[in-house]
């Protein structure tokens, strides 16, 4: 049958993903092999999909990849030791007749969630993805907006601090992915737990997570409570500035923290309009709906509708 | 001849403009009546622009007003005493026969801009309006966008501060206007200057502008200089967190406030990249070019090329 194959490039792991049509069919998930500048990374990814095939025909493959592109051009990927260079180009010279569609991974995603997930009746959606970092994706009018150096929808890197509080990977401060992904919630547990009354003491340091916090804040626990509170504070915060940039009809929550499911999202959509415009309205809040499989559910449907 | 006119309501006056294809042939302004809930204001508008007319024959009528609109209905107009209506359907009551489009005045002058001013070669770009209070409007993929409730292109009600340092007239706190505006300027230069030695204060409180401020500031006076600063400082971190939302191609600068000129885009440009994430390049900045005739060219423009 013919199919197209969706893959998803991370810094740990690759995942793939065959579909007739709109079905996902058969899943793969190979090694980030990051030797050597990542060199090995795209043939592994070639014997993946040959393996993938079986006795289908294959007319497409999409491409999700950690870092910024602009029309299908690599414009460097520091996480995989990739730099500048045309993917497009070298993925054609090994399958000539098939239609490749290269994207960033986070771009890939929100083009998932958009077709078949939490921003399926939208037009013009945020999508905010709140994993160890802060990602996301921005579709207006019905198409991806990859911005002119691939870096729209950059949401973890809104500043919703001042005064350099919190360092960022990035090398900047008091960027929104230092509070609001797991990893900031962990940063703000240890400062508000000190010297309280809070089960947040009684794990240890290797225990102390995201989801630990949220659960013992479903709880009623006080402190748990403030930290949650803090979260949704900076998050609400910066989504009341993509607001007043591009007014979208929703933002739609994915990544590991949103687990944390209805709670999140009903605390988030009270403080964003205490922020937001007074114009602004009508903003729906809502879950990811595709977990991790976003990025191949999103690219194979790029390559099938390169208008997207 | 066949013409459209572009119409311009502000919340003193009206401007209007008559156009042939691109030209702009006749002008006419009148003031804004804004009795009794601004129930006039159409009427005015519509002998104003038969006024303009002459023999030529009416093709088209764009109009900017100052409040959120989307696919032409006004969602409420306080500057004008005007609530949420249908205003496309009142003005093609009165010209059956004529195409319509009304849009908010920030996004007319952002088509204004983008078809013949400072935006001309974007696909994207932000307009970026630093008057009495600071506006913009954003045009991604050659397409304006006004969000869902007509809030997008907001920029001046970007958060750049914590703490509730400045109240905004929004009602909220710490907005970019506070601090980017002409206004702005003369707050941070008044908080500057006391117990200072500079030429600042050798005005009287009505004497001092951000215009004043700017041409000290050119002159070397160092208080000046360190009030500008502030002001580019908070204008180029509202700028960053734009980029990070959809990375535009360019950021056009108008309103009063930019007729310091290239010293403000020079300072500017430099500031940004300071703020910005690292994978934003490539971005352009430039003077807007229209003044306030901006919002009928873009108007005109809009109702000509109804798929803007």
């Amino acid at each position: 049958m013919k199919c197209t194959v969706g893959v998803d490039i991370g810094g740990t792991d690759i995942k793939l993903g065959k579909f007739y049509g709109d079905e996902l069919v058969k899943e793969m998930r190979i090694k980030t092999n990051k030797a050597d500048k990542g060199k090995y990374i795209l043939d592994d990814v070639f014997k993946a999909i040959d393996e993938l095939l079986e006795k289908d025909e294959l007319e497409g493959i999409g491409l999700g990849i950690p870092g910024p592109v602009v029309d299908g051009h690599i414009l460097g990927c520091e996480n995989l030791g990739w730099g500048r260079f045309d993917i497009t180009s070298i993925i054609k010279a090994k399958y000539p007749k098939v239609k490749i569609k290269v994207l960033n991974d986070a771009n890939a995603a929100t083009i998932g969630e958009w077709a078949y997930g939490g921003g399926k009746k939208y037009s013009s959606f945020v999508l905010v993805t709140l994993g160890t970092g802060v990602g996301g994706g921005v579709m207006v009018g019905n198409h991806l907006v990859e911005g002119v150096s691939g870096s729209a929808g950059e949401i973890g890197h809104l500043k919703v601090n001042i005064g350099n509080v919190r360092k960022c990977a990035c090398g900047l401060f008091d960027c929104l992915e230092q509070y609001a992904s797991a990893t900031g919630v962990v940063i703000t547990a240890n400062e508000l737990r000190i010297g309280r009354n809070t089960k947040i003491n009684d794990y240890s340091d290797e225990e102390i997570t995201s989801k630990l916090v949220f659960d013992l804040a479903k709880e009623g626990d006080e402190v748990a409570l403030e930290v949650v509170d803090e979260m949704i504070h900076k998050l609400a915060l910066g989504l009341s500035i993509v607001s007043s940039v591009i007014n979208p009809e929703a933002f739609v929550i994915g990544g590991g923290v949103s687990k944390a499911g209805q709670f999140l999202i009903d605390k988030l959509e009270k403080k964003f309009y205490s922020y937001a415009f007074y114009t602004i309205e009508n903003t729906d809040f809502k879950l990811a709906e595709l977990g991790n499989k976003a990025g191949i559910y999103g690219a194979s449907y790029a390559v099938r509708h390169q208008e997207v």
